[in-house]
């Protein structure tokens, strides 16, 4: 007996129509003869009608109270899709966050998971049950039941760490989409879809990827090498597999937060662009951004600071192979940048530098931990290392230092982290364009 | 420091203005100087709106989910007073039935109360907090953590019950009544306001109390002497106090079960009018019952049966001394409940029998347990006594049975069910007329 782990988002059991069609395709996986738990968001614009109840009352809710008024509308939709199991024959049982055992951090509306029991489920499981979980929420204490949730993505985060838990074979997130796209497909109109990707390239797709499937998801199951599949409630196409390296053995306590961070990460084929002291007006990243993505030059970091004044610093950085081409295009926009008709003579500079490294640490249990980040900057100011550009996800900070502190900067943020593994070198930054 | 309970219904909790006009009213209580425990029910028709959503999906969902689905909705309430609380800077806390430990029976949708832990409201308490506890619900193992509900009127019932347990000086329950009325004020336009009710007669209200308070909550409050006083949320009048005798003193354990019967009672000033074989048509009881109220003639058991083919026999008590009105009443208006124009001679006949008395047994243990009444009337039968007519309530069984055998059953029923304390005589049955 396979065990598959699903989870449903908010639009995908909209409606008691979409329940019933997520109970069929629940019943379909059954009689292919997988054991099943399904893990549900709240239905549609729940949360949303929750929130705006809630701000109506007040406008700084406190953060407990919101995580009590917010998990209704999951136990809602777990209690609505065990009826429509139970209603096409199908033996099944709903469990919140509580009844299972899923246990957080004493962190309101942003908890990380620590642990979940999975006795409970194993047991209906073996009755021959479905068993339907609530995704987004947890307690923090088993004895006084304070009822947390994960913040934004949480759902996805539940499943995947439910699947790892109950040691899985894949985990399928369901959504409103057909899987992982090579772009934003309202930008790009042929985008095309993935049929894999790692979750290592995943975890790059901040900017598209983040909104299919949060990258606290996608790191737990990069930690636990769990498949995962992420594909569309309203076809049976058969979406993107994302695909994990085997890990390292790994203890299932402190699940999110046992090692904050998983991987200190490297790139010295960087060189840096910055435009200094453009005005600060609206468009001048779209207009400089435009020109570069026109000739199909990859960026990776992206930093804008107030400078002084009314301009600021846009930097950015790119691979080594295009800095000349990357200068080029900088060059070229600078003038249109600069104020009409008498420029200041150090107005929208292009400066250059080629000697420069990325360093990055990169762990599911960084999200709520702004420590983390400050430990990664002391380490590097405490050795003289020099910052230059910062730039943080909920799941990686990435600092851009000189190239001549690089080896130094990796071992000593090894060091700090307890990372004995070899520093990973950083994937190639992803292509958000369609590839020819 | 005073500790007061006060319980919030659907329709004073409907929106959220009257959710915000409740928490002014709570904190107006607490600097009175009173400690507030406040148990709410779900937002106006959201338990309506979720039973129509899952019957939508089911006609016939299993209870365990319904209760899973229907909890939410104090879930929602507590969470958006308490809100409302600390937005105009009063110290709270919402607590669901399973962080208080509000422990029942195994019995989805119609679970009684085991025990209340209180300690973690004493705690919050004592920290000045007002606690904001969901009503309605409870948990069926602390282990599980099985949601239950309580059925029709279950939040009076958990706000008495807290009361109870924490030993509270009296418990509110806000409604949009003004109080207990004399009368149901569509019926009788000058139904007036009681400042006051025993808890006896509240039990006998069956038709006009029990859309007020439920009578399981009033059993409670009867059995730990609690005052009860019964208000409207919108306004300030004093509204109606159910007064009990001083209890005997009790176990909190097994709150409404352990003593499934608490009192076996008698009245033998009863009479019984029956009127044998009228046609199974609308409107014959209506037209019997009108000329009775007409002459101002109390009724107290009204029963009607099926008798053979399309003929029912209706059936009434009445105190000893307007059996003969009464009777007149029946005799006058037999002719036009006969079939026109060829009349059955047995048609209609009217049958009177003074020998009778009145044996009921109550408590509130008995809801939802059939096996009480059942042993009642195996207790009756096996001493050969005749059962003449049932009736029975949530809380109480009633059977009419002949006068001469009235000791006999009182003392086997006592035996039965353990009541030591001598059996009470029957509240004369309290009038439903605006008295002049």
């Amino acid at each position: 007996m396979t065990l598959v782990v699903q989870k449903y988002g908010g639009t995908s059991v909209g409606s008691v129509e979409r329940i019933q069609s997520v109970a069929q395709r629940v019943i379909k996986t059954v009689q292919l003869g997988n054991s099943l738990v399904v893990v549900v968001s709240a239905m549609g614009k729940t949360t949303d009608g929750l929130v705006k109840l809630a701000s109506e009352i007040s406008k700084n809710p406190s953060r407990r109270e919101m995580d009590m008024l917010l998990s209704t509308g999951e136990q809602v939709s777990i209690a609505l899709l065990s009826i429509a199991l139970q209603e096409l024959g199908q033996p099944a049982i709903s469990l919140t966050g509580a009844q299972v055992g899923i246990v957080t951090e004493a962190q309101y509306s942003r908890a990380r998971i620590l642990s979940i029991h999975t006795d409970r489920i194993l047991k209906h499981l073996e009755e021959g049950k479905v068993v339907v979980v609530a995704g987004f929420q947890g307690i923090s204490s088993t004895e006084e039941l304070e009822i947390t949730t994960l913040g934004r993505g949480g759902s996805d985060t539940s499943a995947v760490a439910l699947a790892a838990s109950l040691q899985a074979s894949r985990c399928e997130i369901y959504t409103d989409v057909p899987g992982i796209l090579t772009a934003d497909p309202r930008l790009v109109p042929d985008a095309r879809l993935m049929d894999e990707i790692t979750s290592d390239e995943m975890l790059e797709l901040a900017s598209l990827g983040a909104k299919v499937l949060h990258p606290r998801a996608v790191e737990i199951a990069r930690n636990y090498g769990m498949p995962l599949v992420v594909l569309s409630s309203w076809t049976d196409d058969p979406g993107t597999r994302v695909v994990s390296p085997t890990p390292q053995p790994r203890s299932l306590e402190g699940l999110e937060i046992a090692r904050p961070v998983d991987a200190v990460e490297f790139d010295t084929d960087q060189a840096k662009i910055a435009l200094l002291r453009v005005p600060d007006r609206p468009g001048v990243a779209a207009q400089l951004f435009k020109e570069i993505a026109g000739q199909d030059l990859d960026v990776d970091l992206i930093i804008q600071s107030i400078h002084e004044g009314n301009t600021n610093d846009i930097a950015f950085t790119v691979s080594q192979a295009i800095i000349n081409r990357a200068e080029a295009v900088a060059e070229a926009i600078a003038p249109s940048l600069r104020t009409h008709p008498a420029p200041h003579p150090d107005e929208a500079e292009v400066m250059v530098e080629r000697g420069i490294a990325k360093v990055a640490i990169a762990g599911a249990g960084m999200i709520g931990h702004p420590g983390i980040a400050a430990k990664m900057f002391a380490t590097l100011a405490n050795a003289g290392i020099n910052i230059q550009m910062i730039s943080t996800s909920e799941v990686k900070v990435s600092c851009v230092i000189d190239a001549v502190d690089c080896d130094r900067a990796i071992a000593l943020l090894c060091q700090t982290f307890q990372i004995n593994s070899s520093p990973s070198r950083l994937p190639t930054p992803y292509t958000p364009h369609p590839t020819p």
